[in-house]
């Protein structure tokens, strides 16, 4: 191939793997077969990204940026054909503004890494989800990560302060900014916030941070309806006014099933309709824990909570948030399970759980429905697992079963996984045809020769 | 004009004003002269808007988009041969999600009549500025506009969950969703968002509301060195951990002009370099008094603040307010003030300030300078007071003083007032070449023949 030829005359031998070079690479977290591409182009700076896009550009030859490979719906998957480009060599720590709160990385960097920078300085980077170890800053903000903390300081979007992306033409975009304010024309990053790799390459980003929290105080609550939920989310977030940092929802059979898998007795008896994690971070621990628990008194009193329980150590704090957390129950309790990451009102929840759950008992009766989520974001996750292998037939309509009842309620079929090629088909269900023809738009205007992560989030337009 | 005859046949006559109809209208709260257009249309629902633009494309006809006309850069400005577009009859608030705490309204409702209704209903809308009484949601949100409480809740963007929008060719596009996850393709309502009306026309809103804090506490205080203000600011906002609100600042100039005006004894003396207005918004009043007291001893006892006043009753936080609000001492004391909105690094504002203070002491020693600001965000505002009549050649001098060290320091020219056309000409000096033309590939791609707001941000595509 002549264009790995010139990449590796141009960026060096070490930054294009190819070939058995490759065999010892993964597809990613959740894929354990071997990554597959033409190559790996490893850049080492943003000026060697846009030599390496120029090139591959100017051949025509298709490019999916990588990350952590972390991502749930195969954004960032790639064909025998495609040039995988991964930052994994930019991973440097720019700048860290402690009077400005501000963080400027290489998008190479993990996300748990430009975390503990920002501790380091005293100061927090409040994106925070599972993925954390592996996942790069480059792949959050190109998939506008959620996570834990959405409820208080919003989603990779909200934490994005400047941008450097570079265009699938080798154009190099943006300014790494550290203000929280400009309205100097369009806002050309919000565009690639969330684009999943398909109009720019993240390359460098200046990304919000806050003073970090000295308090925090963690309690799980057990509510028996689910207006009673509703009700305990406006009560709590008036009384910690401001320090409420996360609302985590747990269906009882959710609960029950990561409860028991911890070893111990849990924290909470298995024998609630739903369970709540609660978190406050505020000035003090002994503040917080005040708060918290004068916050749990008046639930009990207005009869929204019939038990809980305040961690009373880190460990303890761990604990709760495992049972949130884990996935390793799920994944031994069945032969394949079905993710899904849906929003949507929070009036319209409890009925759309029951539509999707008599749904499953008619149509695929084995399949076990598990759900939990971010109440506070309107957001569901729903995993479907199935106890036998299980035929592509019976996925699809799973699929369907999920999907159709949200769509007939206003919902959205991803909240924060994104699209990728997994939930491609359902988008236009989703969205408009004049939003899909928008979006087509913007590809054409950012990549006409449509040679960025084609194929993701929706088809190749068949005019590009 | 037929085309005036046919939107008359199709809205109603009332919809149309046109010739005398206008003479009663201002161009605006800065603009006292009528309102020049060659109509003003004014739809009542999604459908009418949606009619009268694809009447207006068909025939090639400009349209601006109008909302309370309190923009400071021209964004709305209108010309005799363009027609004005109002939403003055869509002022309905549609919902309140009390659960979700999300309001739908139609985008000619007012900023304050928003604000009022969330109160009712114990939730908050926390976008505030000083012309919340006249401009429009729809505005607001084409402008992206920001304000006082953007430190803690963000800027327009951050509060957007749904929005509906008109095409230039009268398509309607998106969706009223409520819930503040959605990563389902490209974010098009991103691109809306202080596009200043160039993009599309917003018809109805979907926005974040927050639970209302029942508590606050506001204090102004003195410091006498720049980096006692950014100590300050870090210092306050660890101890009130999540409940700070404002942190607006004020050069003393600018204090001992406004603090003068207000009659009676000024709640400082007028003798410190830097003065601090502080808020809190927590759980109750008692809470927030007791942390910003505990903040204030912290501050005093690190050197970073001389002087401090907390209010103690709703007139006395209406009285520090004024004077960070007020406008009418500027406007009496000089005949010209010219306004610039900018923001930069916290650790670059000292040195900036400096440079355009020494830069109109040599070019127009007459004009006086006076700057304020939201610094937790960046911004600082100067006004450059003119005591006499003033030249054009002048003025142009002023712009220049005040922005090319600006640039040099990597700041932007608008952090929140945006382009419109007072600021076009200095757009290619913030932005680069190819921002530019991506921002022209956005217009084509939303507006390809041009027909909405043109000329505002930047000039006609040559192309297009």
């Amino acid at each position: 191939m002549p264009l790995l030829d010139e990449l590796r005359a141009r960026l060096g031998e070490g930054a294009v793997l190819s070939g058995t070079a490759l065999a010892g690479r993964s597809a990613g977290f959740w894929h354990p077969e071997p990554l597959r591409a033409a190559a790996l182009v490893r850049p080492a700076s943003t000026d060697e990204v846009a030599l390496a896009l120029a090139l591959c550009h100017a051949a025509g030859q298709p490019v999916v940026p990588i990350g952590g490979l972390t991502n749930l719906v195969g954004s960032a998957a790639c064909g025998e054909g495609e040039i995988a480009l991964s930052l994994e060599r930019m991973n440097r720590v720019e700048a860290v503004d402690v009077a400005g709160r501000a963080l400027t990385v290489e998008a190479g960097l993990t996300l748990q890494r430009a975390q503990e920078v920002a501790a380091a300085h005293g100061l927090l980077l409040a994106l925070d989800f599972g993925a954390r170890g592996s996942c790069t800053i480059g792949g959050v903000i190109a998939t506008n990560a959620g996570g834990n903390n959405v409820l208080r300081w919003g989603m990779a979007r909200a934490q994005v302060l400047g941008l450097e992306v570079v265009l699938a033409d080798g154009r190099v975009l943006g300014a790494l900014t550290p203000y929280r304010k400009a309205n100097a024309g369009y806002d050309l990053k919000q565009c690639f916030i969330g684009s999943e790799g398909t109009l720019g390459v993240v390359t460098r980003a200046v990304l919000a941070l806050q003073e970090r929290p000295a308090g925090g105080a963690t309690a799980l609550l057990a509510c028996e309806r689910f207006t009673d939920v509703t009700a305990l989310l406006r009560l709590v977030d008036r009384a910690l006014a401001g320090t409420l940092s996360a609302f985590e929802l747990m269906w009882g059979d959710f609960y029950a099933l990561n409860a028991a898998a911890g070893g111990g007795a849990a924290p909470l008896p298995a024998e609630h309709g739903y369970y709540v994690l609660v978190e406050a971070c505020g000035e003090s621990i002994a503040a917080d824990e005040a708060r918290l628990q004068a916050a749990l008194e008046a639930a009990f009193e207005a009869g929204h909570v019939s038990d809980a329980v305040l961690a009373k150590s880190g460990p303890e704090r761990e604990r709760l948030w495992a049972i949130r957390e884990a996935t390793e129950p799920e994944q031994h309790a069945y032969r394949a399970t079905q993710t899904f990451d849906v929003s949507l009102a929070l009036d319209a929840m409890e009925a759309y759980v029951g539509r999707v759950r008599a749904g499953l008992a008619r149509a695929a009766p084995a399949a076990v429905l598990h759900v939990f989520g971010h109440l506070g974001d309107g957001n569901l996750h729903l995993l479907v697992g199935h106890p036998e292998a299980v035929a592509q037939a019976t996925t699809a309509a799973v699929e369907a079963l999920v999907y159709e009842p949200l769509v007939a309620c206003g919902g959205c079929i991803s909240a924060e996984h994104g699209i990728g090629l997994e939930k491609k088909r359902w988008l236009p269900r989703s969205r408009s045809a004049d939003e899909l023809a928008l979006m087509r738009g913007l590809k054409r205007t950012f990549d006409p020769a449509g040679i960025l992560n084609p194929g993701k989030v929706f088809d190749p337009d068949p005019q590009g």
